[in-house]
Order: structure tokens, then C-alpha cells, then sequence
């Protein structure tokens, strides 16, 4: 079945060992189960799934060792609950969006996705600055507001408010948006 | 002499014929002058001066028509405040963010900038998004708060907000900030 | 009439005034007529045509500038032949590509274009780096070899050449070429 | 040591299952032995080593998977001498150059590289491509001839020609070139 949606998972492999991981770490881990359903769900359907994901300093594109190192971070157990399927796509990303420098706009085109589903982590600053780029280059956007965290509540409110109000997408719940009417035209 | 800071001067040639223009006008009529004065401070001190400016589907690349075809609509008191000098840089852009589809990378490298102090509007788009931008391209930033304007005030906070956080950029005001102190490194 | 060919003239509004600058001039005016009517015949059908030049270091994108600086040099009677049409669409480019640093991959979107009839100068360096990007971004390619010129015409052979032999495209004659034949896919 | 240099190794990781892979092998075997030679040496002196391969579609960023798939083409012999070191750096591309949709710039601009040996192949496809961009980006080019190859032997020289005479860069061979003369500026 061709599929024009892909789901986007953006830097969940984390070590978040960095200053204020701990509250990232507190607000990752009750959302990761939900995205991994959302993803189990969308794979059932044919949707394709790329991980997109900082390099954490590793400039060799080996996604094993990245996940073996991050594995030896904070961020273990979110690890654990998302590790990619070997039918994943997954970019190593080396900034804070998802398009650069990074071969995505090159993946999408060649599956033919118009309709993207960002998820992960942090709201405030990698998914938002993709959810940016996105829109740019004129993808539909659909950040489901229960498959991403930040480190502080209010920033996260912040940036979906921004990606309301700039990049006219929707944020509603994974467990309660239509994916058909978001991405009808 | 030599100068590694920029001011960029984003979408002030606005045609504001779009829903919610005349929300951008009335925040961005108060701001201009301030703008201007501070324009002229800086390149009295030798900094370069680079408008990056929406195309508002022009695709002629001709500074002369898109300002001629601006001042026709609701932004024609704020055009005649910040016109461009002949020695000002001017970018013409077909998106959001002043760095994506444009020149403006490579004028900086040019130019030997590595500074930027980036105005206009709108605060919570087309100003976010260049800042951005110029974030992952490890520019550093300066946001001067009264040299920004957006449609409603509490988006322009949060853009701000996010601009501090997710950034690390200063905002602090275009009368109180020392420069020397926002880029010394 | 929806058409989704564009003719792109290259760098043909050229001062010329570089070393070597003599014998692009003696090998494009020959061209510039065959050019100028293959341009007429294409605009009948309904294409469009986009100039993408050089800046000639002036950093203002205005057309009408560009083109008074260029027409002081040794390009002079290249330029008078092949002015651009006020429909025509003109991208200022500050490097040897037409997509580097520029709004085309955007332009080319948003007039739904996927083939590209490549013309101008230099054969060896700007036709040929434009047709290199074109060619990355999965357009489909034809280079009339009679409306493409460079400095040395061995240079030019050896360009063709590469363009043929790597990028599969098309440099068979304007005059010549079944052009539904080259895009028909 | 800090060094300015690089060392770029182009699809040297490389299948050759395509039309023409034979002749591709056979220009390539010769050479890599003296590839691998000079990537020592420079390795000694510090240089940094960054190979750029092609994705062979896959698409999950996995150079051992990578290595792995390539290993099981024609190219077998030619990979088994010129296997990456654990420090070496790794970036995968999708397309013919190495700076198109990939971290290339960003990993330049983090070594602070500004001069660039490319090598590889195939020296009249993604060699070319690649010194291309390169020359845009504004590095210093050498391509010593004697560690590029291409399937046709007038097609490399071609190539070399091109890159002599429109990217202004060195192509002596690796046994002979001064590197600080080719650099020094």
C-alpha cells in the first residue's frame, strides 16, 4: 500500500547527560510508551518510520555504536522501550533540525511522503526547529501533543503554541486525531 | 574597519495585506523609528546593513518593483521609515527564514560576519525562523526586543521566550544592551 | 496551457571583463541569436523562462542595476540581443550554480517543473555545475549545444561530453531535438 | 597537531554491480593500493581521513551494514584494502556529491578544514560532483590523479581537465605534489 505519511521519531536514542536532562529523562518516560504503540499502530497500517537523531559527537554514521553510547547515558531505559526495527529508516542528524545537513528531504522525496507525524524529543528545540523546516519546504505537519516532551512544561506548551499559531499544524492527541481529515487535500 | 557584526533588517518591506495585517501594523508602526535611529547608530560605526526581505511572489529579483508593489498596500508608513540605502545589502527571500532558497550565507562569509542582530518582523515567524537558522549555522544572536514586532504581543513573548531558552540569544533592548558584552568571545 | 519545461539562460547578462573574457565573447554572440529565437518559439508554447545570473559582486538584488553595471563591459552587444522580458522570471546567484545560495529549487516547485532546457555560459563552469545540481535534484536534462558557448571550444566538447556521459542528459541541437522526446516519461 | 587538511576517500566502499562495474574494477584495483599507502602517510602526519560513500540504498545509516552489503559485489577486493580505521570518519551520501544532503560542511567546519584531498571514484561522476561543491564552498582542491579512477580512461582524464581548468585546483600525483605548495596561502 503506497503511503504519502511518514512517522517521525526525533531523537529519542538520547543520552541525556547534559544539564537538566533529569527533567527531560522525568518527561520523556511517560510518553515513550504511548509512542511506541502510535508507532506499532502506524507500522500495521504501512506507514513508514524514520528515527531522525543527533550524532551525540559521533561522526562515523554507525547507528549501533550511536545506540551503545547513548545506551550508556540517562536516557537508557527510554532507549530500551524505542529501539528502532531493523525495517526503520534512521538519519543521523548533526544539529538541531532534522533537514540539516542530513539526507531527509532526499529520503521523503524518494518514498514519495508529503504528511509528516513528528514526534520525540525536546519539543522546545529539535522537534520545533524541524517542525520549522518542514514547513518550509511545504510538508503538512501533525505534532501529536502526547509523543513529545521538553525539559520544562511551559516551554513545551510554548513551542506547540508556536507550531499552532506559525506553522498552522496540528497538535491535537495521537489517541484522538483523525489522521485522514488532518492530511485531506 | 573591520566588522564581524551584522544588523539584519527582516520583512519591514511589507505589503501587510494578509489577515491580521492591520495587528502587525499597529505593533510594528511604534517600533520602526526606533529601528531607524538604531540603524543609523550602527552604520555610523561601520557595521554592514542587510535587509532580508519576503519576494511577495515577485520572482524578478528586483529590489525597485518589490518596494514599489509593498508601498500599495497597509505597509506603506512603515516602508517609508526604513527605506534601503544604496550601500545597504539587500536579500530577497522566498520563504520564512532569511538563510533558506537565498544568498545569505554566503554574503555573511563575505562579509566575515559571525555576528547578528536580527529586527523586524514578524517576531514569531519570519524572525524565529532566520534565528534559527543562523543558531545552527553558529552565528551568534541578538534579538533586541523593541526592534521586533508580531500580529497579537503574548506570541511575540513566547517567540522571544523560545529565542532565550532554545537559543541562548540575548533580547535585551537595542538602548540597553552593550554589544561588545552580547558578542565578546 | 499547464507546462512543466522551463528554458534557463545562463549567466548571458556577463560583463565579460575577466581574463579570457574576448573569447567567451567571440564564442557566445554567434550563439545569442539562436538563443534569443529558441527563447521566442519557447515562450509561444507557453514555458517559462528563468535567467539565473551572476551577481557580478553587487549584493542588492536589483535586476535593473545588474544589468546597467554588466552592459559597461566587453558583454555589451551579448546583453543588447537577450534583455529579459518583463514576464520573464530573473534569480541572482552569487556562486557558479544556478541552485547554490538560490530561490530556483524553489521557484522550480512552485511552477511545477521538472525538466530543464539548460542554455548560456560558460559551458565548462556554470552550464555545467547548474546541470551537476540539476541532475542531483532528479530533474530531467537537455543542453542544446547550439546555445551554449565557453572560453576554448575543446573546454566546451569536454563539457558536453560529461554532461552526456554522466548526468544522461540530452545536447543534441535546438533546431534539432524533438524536445517531447527528450522529457517523454 | 592541528591541520587544516583533509583527506576525502570518495565510494571506495563500493559494489560495482552496475552496467560498466567491470571496467570500473579494473581501473580501480591498481590503484588503491597507492590510496592506501598515502592515507597512511597522511594519517601520520595527523590529517584527518573522512570517507564519503554512497547509501547503496540502504537507507538506515550502518556503515558495518553497509560494508557488509558492498562486500557481497564485484568491488570485494578493492574494500578489503581500503577498509576504514575505527577513527576515521564516515558519511554516508545519497546522491553523486558528498556535500549534498549530508553533514560534509558541518564535520569541515567542527575539524576546521579548509583544504580538501579528494580522492576515489569514479573520478568523472561523484569525484567531479563532489571537487565541484567543494570549490563553491570555497576549500582548496588537489586531486592527485593517481588515486582516482573511472570506468573509461579518457572519461578520468576528461574529468581532470575540467577540474584543472574551471575549479583552478591541483591534480598531480600523490608521489610527487608538494603539499604545502598546493596550500599554501
Amino acid at each position: 500500500m503506497k503511503q504519502d505519511t511518514a512517522l517521525i521519531i526525533i531523537d529519542m536514542i538520547n543520552k541525556m547527560d547534559f544539564d537538566g536532562g533529569e527533567y527531560l529523562l522525568e518527561h520523556t518516560l511517560p510518553m515513550t510508551e504511548r509512542l511506541h504503540s502510535f508507532k506499532k499502530e502506524l507500522k500495521e497500517e504501512g506507514l513508514p518510520v524514520i528515527y531522525v537523531n543527533d550524532n551525540f559527537e559521533l561522526w562515523q554514521d554507525n547507528v549501533s555504536d550511536l545506540i551503545d553510547e547513548c545506551k550508556k547515558g540517562r536516557g537508557e531505559p527510554v532507549i530500551e522501550q524505542i529501539l528502532p526495527d531493523e525495517d526503520d529508516y534512521f538519519i543521523i542528524k548533526p544539529k538541531h533540525s532534522g533537514f540539516f545537513g542530513t539526507q531527509l528531504s532526499i529520503l521523503l522525496e524518494h518514498l514519495e511522503v508529503r504528511n509528516l507525524i513528528l514526534t520525540g524529543i525536546a519539543g522546545d528545540i529539535c522537534v520545533l526547529f524541524t517542525a520549522n523546516d518542514a514547513y518550509m519546504r511545504e510538508y503538512d505537519i501533525w505534532v501529536p501533543e502526547d509523543c513529545v516532551a521538553s525539559e520544562q512544561e511551559d516551554d513545551n506548551e510554548n513551542a506547540l503554541k508556536i507550531i499552532r499559531r506559525s506553522l498552522f499544524a496540528e497538535t491535537g492527541k495521537s489517541t484522538e486525531v483523525d489522521r485522514n481529515e488532518v492530511f485531506s487535500h
